[in-house]
């Protein structure tokens, strides 16, 4: 909520869209793709800021890419600022898209028209029903209705496949998010409660000028090693010596998202070293979260990174039930592939394969321990973007 | 992003679900439907602050709400707090939704599985394509695969029909935005800039602890008389003597929006008296937002409110294209019916009627003259949320 300052944000959100537009034209070639539309109104479609630059867009508008020959954006007169410098060819209408967009596709004749949806990645099903069936009214008549294909082979890469720029951005959050963590470090003390904590993030996410990853009730999420762990809203538990910390908290910057955990530790005066309950599982998430990056690399299949680590984990006795990353970017669940068990909760995702240009989080968490850590995928190996948490932090 | 005092506002949220859920059943009798059924995953129809009280739910959820007896949520372990206490019967899954989707579907045999979709109205239409898909894959085995119909006149009353609760919410929402404005009156002087103004009232958003009630880049949207109108972005021309200042803003706040304008007026040493090409635009506005509130009761469809207010605007030389005016709640545009002509761009919504406890936006705007009013309709009138705007404001 800072007062942009208008061209050089601007400028950004266009030299950011352009790039994933050429992205785009790329996917459609090798995909023997001809045309991605995007048809949406109100803001309806989750990928809009990767056709738009924006995530805002109010009339009922059709934003087309095409493998070849100039892009094509049709949009209300008032949403014209939206698409200005992003697209070729802006078509602003005052009453009806559906004039323009009849002309556009019998012009243009393409052989497909690739659209925003999926059985099984929620980041790229971006198409409503209720506009499924207004597209298919309007195209039946040209005789196109089995033209429509799924878009899903560019639009999940489109989302997963982070150019240099969006890596930047993520790179920021996790930056901003450290930051605030270390911010954190100088601020824990016992007699603290859970919602003590979570109102000095809120506070500092205020001071850098950043919103949270997900669901502001969520995030952060704040535990104390005798409360409950995962996702739940910070509880009335004052911490006490010989517990540990769990938070698990992003930001969102520039449009796009950090998602870490680290998790701190209170030793009593009697004993300044952790015990076995709260050093063996940190230990555990730690070495199986270096694990993991070491197996992950492009060519391999989500189940093959996070068998291993389970396998890791479960030889220290432990085990976490849910997947052992997700990708990251616009969202804090980005969608696509997952790095995640065979079974019937992540089977469909779990089996696609690692690409470079992908960024996941690490998260083999268990009980009070919350180590989570957000690296990218290169040809050359994984990067982790900011530096992982080795050892408890220690608050004396 | 203030620290939620948990305990109440989770009683709150959940008081006004339960509402919610109450008239849900009424007008699922009314309409003679058996169940309405909401299927979505990592958050994706807008309509489940309707259905759960809050806007977040990762994992893939069927949330039924019956004409006759219990209502059943189906969701991810994980998500269990989002819906226990709303729904009567919780089924929190492990690994996979479909086996208590199906158990449920069996046992209560629904006639109607009702869905969040429309052609028309993007406030109801909820549903994605690929879930869509998903849902009919999974429910074809059981023979149901012909029982899916449109929620839409259940799902859109239960957006558009507010209960007191939702009312009281809409009416802070509106009260914070008028103290802003004051505040704003007391700090406007020539020689500022839009772009000032936007930080100002950015800076009071932050003060009372509000987001903005639609996208940030255009919320407020600021124009003096020399600039160009509308949701525009906030350029760089300095307030002088004689401008107008034309300002479009709401709040969200609790979960729901305003949506209002105002305009102030600069005179200068020589002239105190706005010029006919303020004043006379400003009257016609408010003359026409006057007219619009005595014509609007329950039982007058869209066109019938808006064509007078329109012929108002001509006869004094003036026109706007845009609708009278727009539903507002728990998103600055709520869709649903609106008070709009006759033309390609609202004919499908301009048709509805106009039914007690809908809230609507009036907004004839014209030129340099922007004045918005927030009302609810009643059986007994209509009420104005805020005091209207009746004089320019004059900064001298």
């Amino acid at each position: 909520m800072t007062t942009p300052t208008r061209t050089g944000d601007e400028q950004a959100r266009i030299d950011l869209v352009v790039e994933k537009h050429a992205q785009a034209r790329d996917l459609l070639k090798h995909f023997d793709l001809d045309c991605w539309l995007t048809f949406t109104r109100e803001s309806s479609d989750l990928l809009l800021p990767f056709v738009t630059g924006g995530d805002s867009l109010v009339g009922t508008a059709a934003l087309m890419v095409f493998a070849g020959g100039p892009s094509v954006a049709i949009v209300a007169d008032y949403d014209r600022g939206q698409v200005d410098g992003v697209f070729d060819e802006v078509h602003a209408y005052a009453l009806d898209w559906r004039d323009p967009f009849r002309d556009v596709l019998s012009s243009r004749s393409p052989r497909q028209l690739a659209i925003n949806v999926s059985r099984d990645d929620h980041g790229i099903d971006g198409l409503t029903h209720g506009l499924w069936l207004l597209l298919r009214d309007t195209i039946e008549p040209l005789g196109m209705a089995d033209r429509l294909v799924s878009a899903e082979p560019v639009a999940e890469r489109v989302r997963a496949l982070k150019t240099p720029a969006e890596v930047e951005r993520i790179r920021r959050a996790c930056d901003i998010t450290v930051r605030i963590f270390d911010d954190l470090t100088g601020m824990l003390r016992p007699g603290l409660t859970e919602t003590d904590v979570h109102g000095i993030l809120v506070e500092r996410m205020a001071a850098y000028e950043v919103g949270p990853a997900w669901d502001a009730a969520y995030c952060p999420s704040v535990s104390t090693s005798r409360g409950v762990g995962g996702h739940n809203a910070p509880g009335l538990l004052a911490i006490e010596a010989g517990d540990a910390l769990r938070v698990d908290f992003g930001v969102r910057h520039e449009g796009y998202c950090s998602d870490l955990q680290r998790t701190w530790y209170f030793p009593s005066a009697a004993d300044p070293s952790p015990p076995a309950a709260i050093a063996r599982p940190f230990d555990a998430v730690r070495d199986g979260i270096l694990l993991a990056a070491e197996l992950l690399a492009p060519g391999q299949t989500g189940v093959e990174v996070d068998t291993p680590v389970r396998s890791l984990l479960a030889e220290r006795g432990f085990a976490f039930t849910h997947a052992l990353g997700h990708q990251l970017g616009r969202r804090c669940h980005d969608g696509g592939m997952l790095l995640g068990p065979d079974n019937a909760r992540y089977r469909e995702r779990s089996h696609g394969r690692v690409e470079a240009g992908m960024v996941f989080t690490l998260e083999p968490c268990v009980g009070p321990i919350g180590l989570e850590e957000d690296i990218l995928v290169t040809d050359a190996g994984v990067e982790f973007l900011v530096p992982p948490q080795r050892e408890l932090i220690i608050i004396s």
